[in-house]
């Protein structure tokens, strides 16, 4: 199963370049992230009373093509692995059917004290719906 | 008395146009501000840890003229005026001896409830210097 | 005639004070502009192609209270004023009812040379509805 | 040889869990990059009225310890491989001596149109020192 976002490409993406600059499709992912999560009913800023938190371990990232301002894009998220503390996500950043960034993103599950945490056996099931 | 803060003008500060987008000026003189504190050995995160934030209330910006890419910049900032719970700072961002953007900042010191707290003395004696 | 955009606080917008960073309201207002533009038919590529920018002049920007992480806000644009060379903009970004920002924004349109350019009269006639 | 970058966190880059945002890193990285690049004395600018640009084709990044506001921070950067029309990149960001963050950046080198293109003999000499 696949969550999709739709956004815009504003000024504020674009460097001098005329094309989205690279960190921002970093944001981009984060927000797809952030919207299938609260599509899961999960809700990060409950978990993070709780005491846990999701921080993001390691990023592997193509730039295929460039997003210029005015693209309306997908984001397109999807769970490709997890463990006890951690899950992996594929996302993609596409314009119509074209990718233009593709990434995989590893994330840990951690307690207030900043150690490694299982996740919840609910969020688990949520998440591999 | 003025404080000074050079700075460099990156890839991430620019848009398409090929300038710096226009509330990137707002992180250069936060990054002003910042320094200034630091420089009057005023410690944001200590204060923090008494309860006292800085908000800013206020802001009023002229852009001149822009700044690009590579541009060496100063951030200047000046204590303008002061009451029991706020401040007011005039800050410029120049090249050379060219102002390219200029803002009146109004900051409240608020008490970790979110209500406006009176600055400490030996805060504003720093600040008055 | 006023126009409404919302958006959705993510972690990107926030710092470390749990609230969305000063600076991003302005990114948040201009996105309100460009959607305005968008709904007016106003094409900001079709007229930098032209020759013609938008260049904002003038920022004073009230913080009246902040919005946090996962707030749903509406960015609320309306033409206040408008003379042969530049337009002033009222904008405000709300959560539900309350008012959390308000700015007045001076733009002015400039030629490819950065000289000042009168707005095309069929512009005005769009934005003046 | 490496090139190190010492470079301040602000507000700006901090989010709300406390730490700076995962997208800014490579933010700071890109300042590492465009600093070696004028130490070794290549005009970015020069090389894009050239028609030549650089575009980041892939990110692998590794986020092993957070960094805090206000932390004085070392951007290093190395040169690890470089082949016609590519160079890979080895960067580090350190507080004192601790890494926090990694990554290989890898970099094409762009025509104007957007073709890949060789590097310049005297811009391999420069990188390769």
């Amino acid at each position: 199963m696949t969550h999709d976002l739709t956004l815009r490409v504003y000024y504020e993406d674009t460097d001098l370049a005329g094309i989205v600059y690279y960190a921002n499709y970093l944001k981009f992912i984060e927000r797809g992230r952030s919207e299938w999560l609260r599509d899961l009913d999960i809700d990060q800023l409950a978990l993070k009373d709780q005491g846990l938190v999701f921080a993001v371990r390691r990023v592997e990232a193509d730039y295929l093509r460039p997003a210029i301002f005015d693209d309306l894009l997908t984001v397109r998220t999807r769970l490709s692995d997890h463990s006890p503390a951690r899950i992996t996500v594929d996302q993609e950043v596409l314009r119509g059917d074209e990718t233009l960034f593709r990434a995989r993103v590893v994330i840990a599950c951690l307690a207030a004290s900043g150690r490694p945490a299982r996740l919840p056996a609910g969020l688990v099931a949520c998440l591999t719906g």
